[in-house]
């Protein structure tokens, strides 16, 4: 069953906002068994909106539209949507008063804009906007379904997982997907390719491949869309096997979970406790771990010392080495790594200390140089990295290495053949 | 000018990745005098790729196509627009040499797969991909182009700053955009939306005002887009000078910058240092923080106190309040702030703690109850707040009430009517 999605609004077009809306649909209406064939983003006009419907409901059974109905004039999804359904807009009291309701739960009073937000489209079905004011419509036509629903991240998905997936279930029956993916650690894409070649060649045509290099990292998924999933499970499992016997230790999980989800259960398994001090990384390193639901009970904490008073008041590193080396050194990150361990006492600690850019560089240490440092009970060690690639690629990347640098080495990698 | 973007490959579609790319295409193509149409998501598919151009074609004067031109094999764009505008494949010693000098600074082995990619098509002219190594192509037909590069985003950066905007602006004339944005703090968006309501009426047809509500805030967008920019520029000047009159001291910025920026630009102004002691947002602020480049001059560092241990050792909070208070409380988030105040010898300290969730809430203290405090030259306060939107949504929104609390407090909003 193929679904769109069209996300309405200039401010998208403009890139006011970034669409994560569209990528956690994709991801709930996959889960589901419904297919995302099209996503498509428009301006706040109606002849565009028109357009875009049109063609959707050529491709598509279910059209999901997201954005565009606030109370504001710059608003005109439930309007156009109106026209196009030729449906009328009536006052309906029940949705004025959910909407006194909630605002009067946020202690805020209704005004005439709010109130116009109870009128709604006759032909369409109502579901409930839980979290929010705005109605939210569903519109059938020759079998089709459009929906229209808010593009405020938490309204949409409180519907789509409330409401709207579960009537998309009980209407339409959907085969299973089935989704695996590998991670794979040490080995280029292409020279991946090469490598499971012979491999792929054997996979059948009911399991699809496909590649997503990530950093320092590439992500093989298999996946399959079947309404027989038993067969295709017991196809999916035995190609895994042969494709472990081919790769061994260069899958670093079976899994498409990201580096901090790894540490938070591997060191969880192992009644491991984790500290990290960031310079370079400014709490990114923090804010990834922490992020991770249960993590508390492996992370103690960081010391983001931005500052070198903090590397030496806080962390404890030598003055003098700081004056010596500098503070993008091997031995001010192990001197980092070693403090947090101390400090925070825990099992490791992770630091890191570079120059993210754009400013701080000199011909010796460029813009892009990084340390990073893990302590562990089995000494410290730290590797030097390069990136070049701007300052919030240069965190994002720094903190990344970090992370796949601990899960190395907790899970035995040599340190020479460290990445 | 209209521009399309076509952003290709299944990824997207399963919601395996977000796709920021085409956000930032928005933002620069804006601000080239280009109008983005549209952004259309599609499938590696032969039949869907080709039906997405044609129409992004019957709309725009550009499309510009990210992705699925890796080496490998579920990658058929290449292939595809070489179809879609008869051309053949040839190869291309140029592009091999650059392949073959890029790997070799990436002590990498050119292999037969990445030496595909110096298969061209025989009617595109070439952009350099300076920093990549598969081939960006620039088709013409009927006074239209087309542009297909890395789905990569720092390729894609590259490529579109260097190259594609400056080829698109010397093949088309383009008007001047005209933007500006104005942060408004405490003013529900339907209850702004009355009270300038005269205002925007007042508008001539050549602005467009938009509502971009946000987190404690709304963004109040007045664009234009002119070939006689001078006219429009006065006309934006006179309008906004009004708004002033009406919103005064509810405008926190006429800029659309976020509150970290805000922060670092006005410590920056008055000389002032700041450190943040962190719990339930776990290293967020700190990277808001330092993810603004220069920082460094105003920010010395966190401790993120995950657990109780860290809050007692490292920032001195006594442990007999935490046993009586609990660590979620006005006590321990002010003796936070004072405590990291004082270890990193700040003129100003902002601490969270709460309860992030899913986990560790209760009927007395459920989840998403934070509490925020602002140590400062002039003492401390705190406020609490209570959200439910789920950990992540948890996490961000206290770090943007944070920020934005310490902001009110730093222009002289008074505490006790402090949001």
């Amino acid at each position: 069953m193929k679904v769109e999605i069209i996300t309405i609004g200039d401010e998208i077009l403009i890139g006011q906002i970034v669409d994560t809306n569209s990528a956690w649909m994709a991801v709930e209406l996959n889960k589901a068994g419904f297919e995302l064939e099209q996503i498509t983003s428009v301006h706040d006009r109606e002849d565009h909106i028109v357009q875009a419907l049109d063609q959707a409901l050529t491709r598509a059974d279910v059209v999901l539209c997201t954005g565009g109905i606030g109370p504001t004039k710059d608003d005109i999804t439930k309007q156009t949507l109106c026209k196009y359904f030729d449906a009328r807009l009536v006052f309906n009291e029940e949705v004025l008063r959910h909407i006194e309701d909630l605002l009067r739960h946020r202690r805020r009073a209704i005004n005439e804009l709010t109130r116009t937000q109870a009128l709604v489209p006759d032909k369409a079905l109502l579901v409930p906007n839980r979290v929010g004011t705005a109605p939210i419509t569903w519109f059938e036509k020759e079998g089709k379904v459009v929906v229209s629903m808010p593009g405020v991240p938490y309204e949409m998905k409180t519907a789509m997982s409330s409401d709207i997936i579960p009537r998309l279930q009980q209407k339409f029956t959907t085969p299973e997907v089935i989704h695996k993916t590998v991670l794979v650690r040490g080995i280029p894409e292409s020279a991946l390719a090469i490598t499971i070649a012979g491999w792929e060649n054997n996979l059948p045509d009911t399991l699809h491949l496909a590649y997503l290099p990530d950093f320092n990292l590439v992500k093989l998924r298999l996946s399959a869309v079947s309404f027989t999933p038993e067969l295709v499970k017991a196809q999916l499992e035995h190609h895994l096997a042969a494709l472990r016997n081919i790769l061994r230790d260069a899958i670093l999980a079976e899994d498409d979970i990201p580096a901090e989800q790894l540490i938070v259960e591997r060191f969880a398994a192992g009644r491991l406790t984790l500290a990290t001090a960031e310079s370079c990384t400014g709490g990114n390193l923090a804010r990834r771990i922490t992020s991770v639901p249960g993590s508390s009970a492996v992370y103690k904490g960081s010391v983001v010392a931005y500052s070198n008073e903090v590397k030496t008041q806080v962390l404890g590193v030598d003055t003098t080495l700081l004056e010596r080396v500098g503070a993008v050194s091997s031995e001010v990150a192990e001197a980092m790594a070693v403090g947090a361990k101390r400090l925070l006492h825990t099992d490791y600690a992770v630091a890191t200390t570079g120059i993210a850019g754009p400013g701080g560089g000199s011909d010796e240490k460029p813009v892009g140089m990084v340390w990073v440092a893990v302590a562990s009970p089995g000494g410290v060690i730290s590797k030097e990295y390069r990136f070049s690639l701007g300052r919030q690629l240069n965190i994002e990347r720094t903190t990344q290495t970090a992370m796949l640098l601990l899960l190395d080495l907790l899970r035995g990698v040599r340190p020479e053949s460290l990445l």
